[in-house]
Order: structure tokens, then sequence, then C-alpha cells
């Protein structure tokens, strides 16, 4: 694994190592840098302020780029009546879905209990996701051309249960942005879907430095509804892709079975066609996976709650009444300085916990710089600097150095958590393997220390995907840079003019 | 009514007047300012951008403030089980309560139709507010005085079945934020509640420009398991009160339903004091029925999505050339500058629609400052400069002189909001009230011209209040400013030492 200490075992912060059980580690990382945790309710967490902090930090981001793009926020309805999607669903025979349905609108008390009262006269379905809400809404608001584009976003809880939850990854409620537009023609709805999956590719590798794949998914694993779904896929450290980002070019699907169309400038009626997009909060289980190494979290600079931790260490009262007041003057020194466009968030940690405990609390959350400051260090004005790329590198630096340079070492780690990552998933993509015989030894290993992406051509037919199905690997996408001369499909042998991503998927 | 052009009748941009039917005004408005309407689905809004990105704004400075007063926010499920419901109900007979119920996890077709299916083990129910989820985590959290105090918030949607639902003011799904705290004992506790308090009157009147009555609340007005229940109370434009935010200190009692004791310095076990504090989009109700005219919506410089709107005038394609790159010039110009500690959001409005329609467009939405620019004012170096708080008195400003003088324009604006909000509402808080019968017929009559609050002593006594119910007042508050001389109570005649505030109520 990257960032894994060579040679022989040592012990780490983390009881379980990545290569060991890596499910095990990544649960423990979540519970030890207190992130979230499962509540009573199956499938539904609780997001702890360092998890929530992430959250908001990448929220923030994608916010400003959303209504930097043009777009504007709104808010949608939770529930969602049965009929419209019934509406939606196409064939309803054969469908089935996990969501949650409210029935009844009362609790009223029987015999010391209480129990549901208020039958509704028809089920309300806990919001999936928002096409059909909005769709009702871009019915009654589109007239004319001149009511286009309508370009709108809302940050929302969605509900999709799910029998086998895991924290981030896969829970019944999650959080996500969910954007949906409607333009007038074909064009400009398939440049608003190239531009979102753009800004997605830069807020997953410029503000999370998570490498990702951008490419097209393949018919079979579009957005039901969709004409075209793109995607950013990005590699766990066990070798597995997880979609971290997808935006869809729905042509007219759904303008025909929403009813939204307009009058044209020659006066005539038209269907919109329209895109939708979204990130959830998955995107947090990416960076955990991308950047927790065995002694917990790292998490990226621009989006950590805390980007530098300052840590008073003083024996007695007399050391915490020089110590307090400097650690602070130094924290408020760091907040007036600027990195990412954004204010400096440094912390100083007062709680009443001896400082190894304290110091290995921070790593284990990931906090981008750690400090330690004591007496001696007053005396010399120097600080002790922990970067949490490489923790076994501490090292004083004169206080002034520190703060005056804060933005190029934050920079540093940023830049440093991302050429890792690259570099180990560069070196896991495999190009090498040109036959369906060499593919199923490679994706039957299951080594958490070799598996990862194969790369190939692919005949873009059903029938050959299909066949992936027993290896439980999927086609990821077609990635944007593709190969100018044919090639030979690496599962039929029959020709091919496309390379595809294939791999074990979350 | 305040803000209403005296004298005869004139024609008015909203179709009803306040003084004609005030509810009719309130809808019309919200309308016309095209801030919300209803969904098809009953008691729930869609929020569109103009009155989400209000919301935005007051988020934006509330989350600030939260932050600032050292609470983190956090993420809590959606659902809560019925379980922990019939914990909190202390007396459950007799308990009957509006809402949604989720009863089953998956929609399947049945001829032609989806039905409800995978009915679940208990119901959950979509939460009404947090107190009981978040008091299952705060027992897990806390062990000893060392994690004391948690001070936690969320951001959240919460549903309450509503029979007569009304935009932002009723609605069966509304958004929130419910900051929950835990403290070791009680001093801290009510200093929190306190504390927390104070934001809100600060967010409603130094921020929303309007002005606010803080108090307590009676014993029949408290949040259910209350000790103390703390509000701000405004006046609408009808003399009726709405409450616009409420902290409660809780005592022990949620900690002993919940269990959150922590061990204390001495070793011994004790209860948790615990407080809630929310503010929802209802305060957007208060804004429209604080701030609105016959015109339409005024919305305070500080929350304003766009605070100065920029309209290029051109007849025709060489003047547009003209126009619009001045036009977005200025723009640029004013959003490099500062106002209320946030840059400055000026917006250029392109779309194809008449001059006069446009203007009267941004006017009913209330945004603060409308600049007209046409060839001419290029010409001359000037814009046609109106501000929603006279919107008679369009003048030419030097552009220079305009853009260098944005800040204290928007906070004139802003300063002339609170002002004639708080001397309607001063002049309608009536103070020589002193006897039951006047006090009848002064609520008896419903004058939207008259009514409004009437402050005078009450005896405290339960059964004064509920001698209330057929006038249907309410006692808002007990103010926090009180006289120092017993007085005689309004009701009953009986000595008395306390003001309350009485008043009609949304």
């Amino acid at each position: 694994m990257s960032n894994k200490p060579q040679g022989k075992p040592t012990k780490t912060a983390i009881r379980f190592t990545r290569e060991a059980d890596f499910p095990a580690w990544y649960q423990e990382v979540i519970k030890e840098a207190d992130m979230a945790e499962n509540s009573g309710v199956r499938g539904c967490m609780v997001i702890k302020p360092w998890g929530f902090g992430i959250w908001e930090n990448l929220q923030r981001r994608l916010d400003q780029r959303i209504k930097e793009t043009g777009h504007q926020n709104c808010y949608f309805p939770l529930f969602i009546p049965l009929e419209l999607i019934e509406k939606e669903a196409a064939h309803v025979e054969g469908f089935a879905k996990e969501m949650a349905v409210v029935t009844h609108h009362r609790l009223v008390a029987k015999d010391g209990k209480l129990v549901p009262d208020g039958k509704l006269d028809s089920p309300l379905v806990v919001r999936p996701t928002s096409e059909t809400m909005i769709g009702e809404s871009f019915a009654k608001w589109i007239r004319s051309y001149r009511d286009l584009p309508v370009l709108i976003n809302q940050w929302a809880n969605v509900v999709r249960w799910e029998m086998r939850p895991r924290l981030f990854l896969r829970t019944s409620e999650f959080l996500w942005q969910e954007g949906h537009t409607a333009h007038a023609d074909e064009q400009e709805a398939r440049a608003e879907t190239a531009t979102m999956l753009e800004e997605y590719r830069a807020l997953a590798e410029d503000w999370l430095a998570v490498p990702v794949i951008a490419g097209e998914k393949s018919a079979s694993e579009r957005f039901p509804g969709a004409v075209e779904t793109h995607t950013i896929e990005a590699m766990m450290q066990d070798g597995k892709a997880l979609q971290s980002g997808t935006s869809h070019y729905l042509g007219q699907n759904f303008a025909h079975a929403a009813d939204i169309k307009f009058q044209d400038k020659d006066g005539g009626e038209s269907f919109c066609h329209t895109t939708s997009w979204g990130v959830s909060t998955r995107m947090i289980g990416a960076i955990i996976m991308t950047h927790g190494d065995d002694d917990g979290l790292r998490v990226p600079p621009t989006i950590a709650p805390h980007q530098i931790v300052i840590l008073p260490i003083a024996r007695d009262e007399e050391a915490a009444a020089r110590v307090l007041p400097a650690a602070d003057e130094l924290a408020a020194k760091l907040n007036n300085t600027v990195a990412f466009g954004n204010v400096v968030r440094a912390h100083v940690d007062k709680r009443e916990v001896n400082a190894g405990e304290k110091r290995w609390s921070w790593i284990k959350k990931g906090a981008p710089i750690i400090v330690e400051l004591g007496p001696r260090d007053l005396d010399q004005g120097t600080v002790m600097v922990t970067h949490r790329t490489d923790i076994g590198g501490k090292a004083p630096q004169q206080m002034d150095d520190f703060v005056t340079n804060i933005r190029e070492q934050l920079e540093s780690i940023q830049a440093t958590l991302f050429q890792q990552a690259k570099a180990y998933r560069d070196a896991r993509v495999r190009t090498d393997i040109q036959d369906f015989e060499a593919f199923k030894a490679y994706f039957k290993t299951d080594d958490v220390n070799t598996s990862g992406f194969v790369r190939a051509y692919w005949d873009e037919s059903a029938e050959s995907e299909a066949s992936l199905k027993e290896l439980a690997v999927t086609i990821r996408c077609l990635p944007y840079d593709q190969p100018t001369a044919p090639g030979v499909c690496v599962i039929t042998g029959n020709p091919a003019t496309k390379h595809a991503i294939f791999a074990k998927a979350y």
C-alpha cells in the first residue's frame, strides 16, 4: 500500500492495517478520527463534527463553483406523491425500488403505545432523487425560449433503503447536491453535462486531491432514463473503483414524462433537453480510502476543519500561563493569513488530555499540520512542527518563519497527497492485459497489494459486458482520452475502437 | 399601514393592499417576488431562487455566529424510531401528534400500480425536531466532565403535518437549524440559553432589520419538557405577533429521559443540564410581513440575493453594444467593494423584457437598489438610481460617486428599514390599557390599521391566562425589561409585579 511503513511490521495507530483487513481498517479510521457513527436507525448515520466539517468545506467550494457557472439554489419537497413516481416509471411491471414510504400523518396513543394514525389517501415517497418533483416545477415555470435555460441546484438529504449499509459509502439517508437544468436544444444541454462533469473532476483532483478518471458510462450503467451518463471514477487503496460524481444528459426523456415544453423563437412548441448531476457524502468515503494510512485519516488541507492544530505543552500552571496565551496568539496570526483562497483555520487544543494521547488523536484525525509549543520553544522562538504526510519528520521551525510560510506548507501537503494518490493509482492501472484469460486471472486474485483497474479495448457489446458479471467486475467508464488506433476487445477478441476501464467497485 | 402612500388610493404593484386584505397581500407578494410556491404535496413548498437566496444569506450569518460562539455542526438522521418518541412522551395516553410516519421501505408494481411493500418491523417517524435522536448520541458521547460542554448544531429539514398550511409560516416540511447542548451545571446551561437568545435577537434586529421583543414564555407556552422557554417576538404589519426564534433551558428533564450523565470531578455521577434552540424558514415570513409594502417585498440589503440590480437600457443593437459592457463593468466595480462584512452583490439583468416591466419586477422582488443605465447616462457619466425604500425618489448620481458611496447607501437603506419597522411596532404597542374591558374591546376590533400588542401587568396565574383563549389572544412573553414598581393585572385586577406582552399571533 502507498504510504505504509516499509520493512518489518510496525505498530500502527489504527488497529487493523489496510493490508490485513481493508474494510475493518476503513471502519476503524472513521471511528478513531471521530467522523461518524451508526445511529439507532438502521442504515442512517450520525455525522460528527470532524466528518461534517470536511463535508462543509467540500460543500462551500462546490457551491461556489455551482454559482459561478450560473446556477441558483432552490429547495424542493422531501416527499414525492406516488403518482409521480408511477408516471416516471415507464414500465411499471417489474419495478421494485427500495424507498421509504410514508403512509400516515399522525401518531396516537393506544393501550400505552404509540401507533400510526391518519392514513394518507395516497402514500408519499421520501425522495430518492428529485427529477420527478423538479420536473413538475419546470413544466410550470417554462413557457417560452426566453425562460431558458433554467439552471438550478439543491443541497438536500435523500433516502434509498440499504440492506447492507456502510458509513458514507452506502447509507439509507445521505446528503448530496442535485443539479437540474432545462435547455432549448441538445447542444446546450450536452455542453452543460460536460461542464458539470469537469467541475466534479476539478473538485475531486484540485480540491480533494483525489485523482479520477473521467469518462462516459456504458449503456447498462447509465442512470435510468438518461441518454448519456458521465462519471468520475476514483481508485481506492484496495484497488476498487468508487464512482465519485455523475452528470447525466437526459435528452427529452424526462421532458416528455413531465411535459416540460416551451414556445420557441418561431412560435412552435418544443420539448426541453434536460440534465441532472450530483455529488454526495459518499465522497467522504473516497477521501478516507484515497488518503488514509495505517495511522488514520489524512485530510487534504483544502477541506480540513482545522488545518493546523496547536498543542500547548505545559507541565504546571506557571508554564500554562506562558504557553496558552502564546498558543492563542500564534493561532490568531495564522488565522490572519490566507491559503487556497480562504482564511487559514488554526485551532488550539486546550483539552485536559496527556500530550502523547493528544498528538495521536490529531494524527488519527489527519490534521495536516500539528504544532507543539512548550516553554522551551517560547524561549527559543521556535515551534515543533509535524506534517501529517511525514509524521516521523517532526522538526523545529522558527515561529516567524512558520507563520510566513504557512501557505506554502499547506500547499506542499496538498500536492504531496495528490502526487502520492496519483502515483498509487497510475501504478495500479494495468494496460498490459490483452486477453480474457489474463483478465480473469487478474481479477480473481483479489490481492489488496496488486489489484486495481484494467484499461483495455472493449467491443461495446452488451453481451461482452454481461460476461463480466460472474467476475464481479464492471465497466467503470469509457475514458475521454482514447487511443487513435483500433484494437481487439479484451473480452471477446472482436475488433474494438475504444478503451474501457474495468474494475471491481464499491 | 407604514410606508403606504397617503391620500387617495393609488394603483399599487401588488393586487391586494395590506389594508384591504392582509393574508391575500402576503400570498401575492410571495408570488410576485417569485420567492416560493406550493408543490403537489399538500403543505410542502418549493422555495425558489429569490426566496432561497434570502435564506442562504440569513443562514450564512447565523452559522458564522453559531460557530463563533463555540458550536460545531453535525448531522443526525431524518428518521426517529417510534420507541424513542414513546420514551420521551412521558404521558403516552392522550398523546396525538401530527408527524409523518414511514411504515414501508419498498415500492413494488402490482396490477400496473405501485404499492408499498417491505413493511418495517417498527414504524419510523420523520423528525419533527431532534431532541430524542441527539439525546441518544449525547448519552453515548458523554462520559466525564472533561467531555463537557457538548455544543452542537444542525441545519436540517423537519416535518410537522399541517392541516392549514401557509407558505413559510406554516408548512409541513420546513428548514431550520436546531442547536443542542449539554452542560455540567445549571448555571452554564442557563447562560447558554441566554447567549443563543441574544444571538437570535441580534440576527433579527441587526441583520434582518426586524425589531423584536425578547423575553420568557409563560408556563403554558413553553416547549414541552422545557424548564424555561425564551423567545423573540416580532410584530407583523397586521399587528399580529410572530414568534421568530426560541431558546429552551431543558433542565435535567431530557437528560433523565435519554440517560445523559457524566462522572463529575469528585467521581460522582450527575445528569447533564441541556438546552435547545432554533430558527426556521418561518423567519422569511417575518421579513415579508415586516418590510413588505403595497408594491411588494423590500429585502434588507444584508440578505438580498442581489443588493444592486443594474438594468441596461438600449433601444437598438448599437446602444446595446455600448451599454451592456458598461453595465458589466459597473457590476464588477461594485462587486469589488465590501458592505456588511461581505463582498457586495450586484447583478446585471440582461433579460429580453421591456424596461418598465423589468424595473417593476425588481421593485416587487424588493432589490434594495435599482440602477438604470442608458446611452445618455454613459455620455454624462451618470447612473439613474432608485432606492427600494423610496421608489418615487429616482435620481441621477455620478457613476464614480455611486460606486464610492455604495456601502453608505446600502447601510442607509438597512437603517431605514429597521427604523420604519421599529416606529411602526412601537406605535402599536399599547401600554395604556389598564382593565379587562378595555383589553377585550381592543382585541375585538381586529382593525388592521390599529391592532397590535398590549403591554400590561399580569398576575402570572394560569387561570387569568386561560381567560384569554376566547379572545384568541396569547401571552407572547414576559419581556426582559420589566417595571420596577408593582401594579395590577390587566385581566384580574389582582396585584402583579410583571409586565407581559399580549397579542394575537401567527
